[in-house]
């Protein structure tokens, strides 16, 4: 029932290996700035469609609510689309457009932060690409990382995509309002996240009823404590 | 709103456009292989999640009903979880596992074929690994290429990763089923994908209840004369 992939070729390994090193190293220096500055980083990747948006549009309104200042990056391939909802939330937002690219890099962050003054923001939001997969091994200074993953794809995803949930630090379960039409079964998607990152924290929500919210912010904040 | 990513390296454009041009030589000879062995090709891309396996299960299953001989390679970057569901529709099915890729490449799909008789099947469906950029570039060999978009992903997804609607030959929205729960507007969808590749045949399907499933087989048969 199984095949072989073909190898990646040395060359392209190794270039590879100079890109994430010099993205390590500008991402040490972000993380830096951020502590110095006193704003909380948090990161989000997941699937295309898996609410990382909804859920970050209602995570800034709420923080405005409370008196927090909240600001995002946004990044897809194409169109403005995510800055523009996210915007409604009042918070500074900014959309990063990668063209081919399936994944943010440190150097895109530090260049969308040129004109922002990191000392007036309590936390930053970055919403990376939709994709499982190319994200993963790009730091981008966070201090959290969460990966997402809603109720209608499936609870094996942990399984398939190990990697970007190894490097994440929080799961994030979105649209749990649709649960029972899907008939998904969060003891086994629990199981799955734990058995490829035992101990991770895992966290319900659905932005649309606002259901487990509050419980994603109390941990907010306990992280950033 | 708009910050410019960084520019890709000369040396890794190089490099990967040698693999590219590699695996469209090998893309070509499995193309003329599988016309001469009479077997229709068709490959699936889509999100994680999207129904990619589900709606291949039905398809699979009512083929063989149908007394036609159908097949399928499922890639994934781990696990084997695919061609285990698949295998329920007791087609012959093998998976290809990626490791850390995010695509199929012509390689794997020449190397998973080795033990098969291609003359004894009239359809061999490759599921792609779930992921909305990387499998855009990769020519298999396949006849026709769907795209899968869910109705739980959003409308917007064609204008968010114009690349792999563009590189398809047909859309199929998933998940029928669950549209009024999630407020799927239809007309919306149908216009992001015209607007990325006008004239694109958009199809709709509930692997669940099996809804749009005949149009769907009529659509490949006739594809096939």
């Amino acid at each position: 029932m199984s095949a072989q992939p073909t190898v990646i070729q040395p060359r392209i390994v190794e270039v590879r290996q100079n890109i994430l090193k010099r993205n390590d190293e500008l991402a040490h220096d972000l993380r830096q700035r951020f502590q110095a500055a006193g704003v909380f980083v948090v990161s989000l990747v997941s699937s295309p469609g898996s609410g990382k948006t909804a859920f970050l549009e209602k995570t800034l309104t709420l923080l405005k609510q409370r008196q927090y200042r909240p600001a995002a990056l946004v990044g897809d391939l194409a169109t403005d689309n995510d800055a523009a909802r996210l915007a409604r939330s009042q918070a500074p937002v900014k959309q990063i457009t990668t063209g081919t690219l399936c994944h943010l890099e440190a150097a895109m962050i530090d260049k969308a932060l040129e004109d922002w003054k990191l000392e007036e923001l309590d936390f930053l939001f970055i919403e990376n690409v939709g994709n499982l997969v190319c994200p993963s091994s790009y730091d981008l200074g966070e201090n959290l990382r969460l990966v997402l993953l809603s109720v209608t794809e499936g609870e094996d995803k942990p399984l398939k995509y190990p990697t970007i949930f190894n490097s994440s630090d929080v799961a994030v379960v979105t649209k749990l309002d649709l649960a029972e039409a899907v008939e998904f079964d969060w003891n086994a998607a629990h199981a799955n996240i734990q058995a490829v990152r035992p101990g991770m924290p895992v966290l319900g929500v659905s932005a649309k009823t606002g259901q487990g919210m509050d419980a994603w912010l109390a941990s907010l904040a306990s992280h950033r404590r």
